[in-house]
């Protein structure tokens, strides 16, 4: 995959604002959501190619740290990263900041991930989707180079 | 299908306000539909059980009048009718009131869908579900019978 | 307001399918009111400043067409027009296509608005925002012209 | 607060369902929300009426295990406890089982919620809202009790 990932940015909807007039929180659930989406068409894998080859990569756990709120009217930028990749599972985590000045941090989270298939069973992708797991690979390996440096 | 339908409850969730500390009008088609699918749970064809069967209902148009606003805290009540069927379509007209005081009209609504089978393509269920068909037909006729008096 | 309307554009997200794979009809009611807000930052009135000024848009009524579904993957693309304006009310319609194929039409639509004030009271705008009726007048005018050639 | 709290029984809705014919992740979130809310109620501290006196319990943090997906037609009974209260935020964990079998867990999670006024500032409740504080006192003594046999 691609080690350059372009932040993904989302517009505040009206709709995703509550009675305190700022975004409900089970919307960052969603825009960590968008942002795996749009870093998969960068690195060349879109979810919906994926998913009609039959890989499917559900939500294992998500922590999300809410830290500032978000207001209608504004946009936000969020930042992910592969944390780790093991074969069978793996982590991302994700910085939501204001699109404009990244002093204010909306929220820090996490998600964990597996490999399904269609059938929703456990999927070896090392063995049943090679090219997926070469960029994985190659992702994890760029990134423990950096933290070497 | 019953011809006494059970009105249906919805308890106002605080994700369904807005920044205006009122109900967000896209959920009230989200309600239609609940109302919809707890209407099949009371007529004997759950709605899981007919998209096993690979039947499926999906809409085909919508239209709302927003009559009041309904805020956080409240219970709306939803009656629904089959207001006709012609064998390949059908439309619903829903009212959705204060659940206390039915003079407080939130909102009247229809809706109209048609059977499509798993591949969404267009089903004939007087010959590929004739027990639909025939619940359908039954409650038309009623309709006919009581418009008629 | 400005003439030329830039359409807006919406990518699909994996959490708006539902169990058919296609999009669930109630979102495309959520993308009109996207579009909305991206005309008003067009036309240099966006809502959240509005909403600060006392100036509410609420929907007063929704109808939809659903003409073919949209699948997880796709990107679609929104035309909305002021359609007409009295003064205390307005209606908007909207057409909505593949991003790529504007022979591929997943819905039109329309909504109508009215204008409250923060106590959602009804707000006469040619007296208590003079620049925002204006606008409205101006965009109204130009269609007239636009139907009389 | 009651110490002895009911279960909520939240009905899945085809709304909630995604593209892998299950409930999509960013749900349970809300379902969660939905669990306090109705526990409020229980403990004579309905949210509309807390809010309305200028006290809100906005979200800090979130954690969800997903363990078994949870797929339409069914319904999910979800159990809180009160973790942890300290007179300024607290914690609340809960277990979401199939209403009918209990062994079969869907989610694990955890929130944690601070109180803030109708500002969006931070409250003591000890001496603003005495009631509440008290309310909370309780509840989390029994906890100690039950915890010391």
């Amino acid at each position: 995959m691609k080690k350059e990932i372009k932040p993904y940015y989302h517009k505040i909807q009206y709709y995703e604002t509550d009675g305190m007039r700022i975004v409900h929180h089970s919307n960052y659930i969603r825009w960590m959501e968008e942002t795996r989406t749009d870093y998969l068409v960068q690195a060349g894998f879109p979810y919906d190619v994926l998913e009609e080859r039959g890989i499917l990569f559900p939500v294992l756990s998500v922590s999300c740290d809410y830290k500032t709120a978000v207001p209608f009217g504004g946009t936000v930028k969020i930042q992910m990263q592969l944390d780790w990749f093991d074969g069978l599972r793996y982590g991302v985590s994700y910085i939501m900041t204001d699109a404009d000045d990244e002093s204010i941090v909306h929220l820090t989270g996490t998600t964990t991930h597996c490999f399904l298939n269609k059938d929703l069973r456990p999927m070896r992708i090392k063995k049943e989707a090679p090219d997926v797991y070469q960029a994985f690979c190659e992702y994890a390996n760029e990134l423990r180079g950096m933290a070497a440096k």
